[in-house]
């Protein structure tokens, strides 16, 4: 029998009803000689326009009623793929999260998968119907409609991949893999074959844009393996491979960078255990991701406390931290958003030292100040002023010698 | 304990953010002195979008992928506005039909309404919470998504306020009542204060437009009274009550028109016993509804059928005319769409004869040639051409005083 394939079509691949009809045509060549089984995103630019009717009734709407409001985009492109896939001769039927049972948490707008309906998808697919399954929305177990967050239809392939026990999961988007960094920088950025799935969460959660963080753990956790590639040009993508198979390891694979982040440094905080808890448990709790967390050396014991959110969660960083003042005592909040990250990603870092002095070098003698430095054994992560992310990006590509 | 009324509002009722502020503040103000449940249709032109993006893939799109399509729309104002209300300081949820298990045959984009779960609204209610449903919508007991078909809306409001026991259902338009007749076409048409339901059904199917037929019939069914009203401007609007119960009846009360109609003639049909159910019970499982039914008088063995549907339904009925094609042997069929129906209708015509009589002499007098008549205890219909339509209806508004 012929295996289970999960392909994923983003935004700007159903951007139009033109580009509906390319994605129709992958599916039905596809499915000459495996089972497909498709997750869909909504039309490019159409969550964005439901959002923005959102905020003309507050900046701040009611997570359930924004759920139910922004999941109508998916809806909306997996009943047109389908008929896209009828004109093509092929048997499609759409479904909703709420029609296979896409359970999650009930935490609006960034809830988390925790059941769905293999039996059912697989009912489909033996009836050689290919199910056309919205991605980014799931249902709590009350039956209200939720979203996973940004980019949370890779989430939803993979996790029905994972279910329903797919060859593999292929993620199609607008280019056409993954790059040893982004191509508009750097004009001779490499596509990669093959990355490993520890370098591709790294990259990922640095926000290399081509696939959500929580995917690839996803991917990672449950051993689907996942290919990276364009439905707009032929091609073979990067495939994400779940171990480490290349005889050799280029010493960085690729270079990351975020510019939407925020800084925020509590200056003078008590040097006392159970800070670090009592600052980030309440912000975690309110769900927002924090990432670079450094503690400075302590002075007279007080030290200052910095990390680093998205953009996006600024405010709810500022009310939490609001919330815990008494709790934490502390001389001052220094919020800087005059800031971004790059990283430099790559197994081989594992077992060759240097790497971090190598990237020092050559960023101080281009004048590029590093404000903040964390490593980890596959990457070192860098925050810069946010005018100086290309050219750090370029600088280390062309140190690395990424382009050959 | 104070009772509850339902609230249903449109298309033009809801078709900008502003206008749902409009709307929000509305019900704020009814929700001061009684219990309020809300049914709300698409924001206007929205449907007609999601139809028009639908019409790329195929003339004929697959009615449950069109009705999983277009039953977003629903949601979309559903959503924006719980929003409103919040702002408002008004507690209020959005709930789409699945989650308050609005359950409808399975014929999609013309479903029918079976039940509806009343507890899980009154349990919301109770809660001091508004709920916002969506209107049109439906599920079949497989979990797919249909609709009620077009003003289907009315439908859902009407069969809720059925189920829950409201006082009233408030249909809230861009219109400020029932009037004697359009008043775009007949300058001096008065609005009525109040019209009996048979009175108002015959309108309604006639085409007043102003509410959809089905509704009409389930107010009638299950005595619910109904208020059609503006949400535009201030006023009271025109009640449509359960019994007659004024002393004395116009003799007309108004006059309803429909020009998007279609005429078929099976010229020489056999007159035996049996054909106008093998004519129109295929139809009618095409879920076509037939109009006006006219059968000649027998001319050796043969006769001449005619009946009229709606515009959008002649595909259906030239397909199902030709699979039956065998069964009724006939010697010509013959399709006429440039006509148009015009219909008087009172209550008052029960108890005094003339009113025919009286109404074909003015439209002879002006030259208005009438190619059908049919007519009811309280409604006479008549077949004009088309371009007729507003002359018709202006020669039967003078002659019946309608002004005064």
């Amino acid at each position: 029998m012929s295996k289970i394939i999960v392909q994923k079509f983003g935004g700007t691949s159903v951007g139009s009803v033109e580009r509906i009809d390319a994605v129709a045509e992958i599916i039905k060549n596809a499915s000459k000689s495996n089972y497909i089984i498709v997750v869909v995103s909504a039309m490019g630019g159409e969550t964005n326009k439901l959002i923005k009717l959102s905020k003309h009734f507050s900046e701040d709407p009611d997570k359930r009623e924004f759920d139910a409001l922004v999941s109508t985009g998916e809806t909306v492109s997996s009943a047109l793929l389908a008929m896209a896939l009828h004109s093509k001769g092929i048997k499609a039927k759409s479904y909703s999260a709420s029609q296979i049972a896409m359970k999650t948490t009930n935490t609006f707008s960034k809830a988390k998968i925790l059941d769905v309906n293999a039996k059912k998808i697989l009912e489909v697919v033996k009836d050689n119907t290919i199910p056309i399954i919205t991605g980014f929305q799931g249902i709590t177990e009350g039956g209200d409609v939720t979203t996973l967050g940004r980019g949370g239809s890779d989430t939803t392939a993979v996790a029905i991949a994972a279910q329903v026990g797919a060859l593999r999961c292929d993620i199609y988007t607008d280019v056409d893999g993954i790059f040893t960094t982004d191509p508009k920088i750097v004009s001779n950025a490499k596509k990669l074959d093959s990355i490993t799935m520890e370098e591709m969460l790294e990259l990922a959660g640095q926000g290399a844009k081509v696939m959500q963080t929580r995917a690839v753990e996803f991917a990672n956790k449950y051993n689907v393996p996942v290919r990276v590639l364009s439905s707009f040009n032929e091609g073979n993508g990067t495939l994400i491979t779940l171990k480490d198979e290349s005889m050799e390891n280029a010493l960085v694979s690729g270079i990351a960078f975020q510019k939407d982040q925020i800084k925020f440094t509590l200056h003078g905080v008590g040097d006392v255990p159970g800070t670090a808890f009592r600052i980030l448990g309440p912000i975690s709790d309110a769900e927002v991701e924090v990432d670079v967390i450094v503690q400075n050396v302590s002075v007279d014991g007080k030290t200052d406390f910095t990390f680093t959110v998205s953009s996006e969660d600024e405010d709810t960083v500022k009310r939490v931290l609001e919330n815990v003042k008494n709790d934490i005592s502390f001389k001052e909040l220094i919020v800087d958003s005059n800031i971004a990250k790059v990283s430099l990603v790559g197994v081989g870092m594992r077992s060759q030292a240097g790497v971090a002095s190598k990237a020092f070098k050559a960023l101080s003698e281009n004048d590029v100040n590093i404000q903040i430095i964390c490593t980890s054994e596959i990457k070192i992560t860098m925050v810069v002023e946010k005018d100086l992310v290309d050219k750090t990006v370029e600088v280390l590509h062309k140190e690395f010698e990424l382009e050959k």
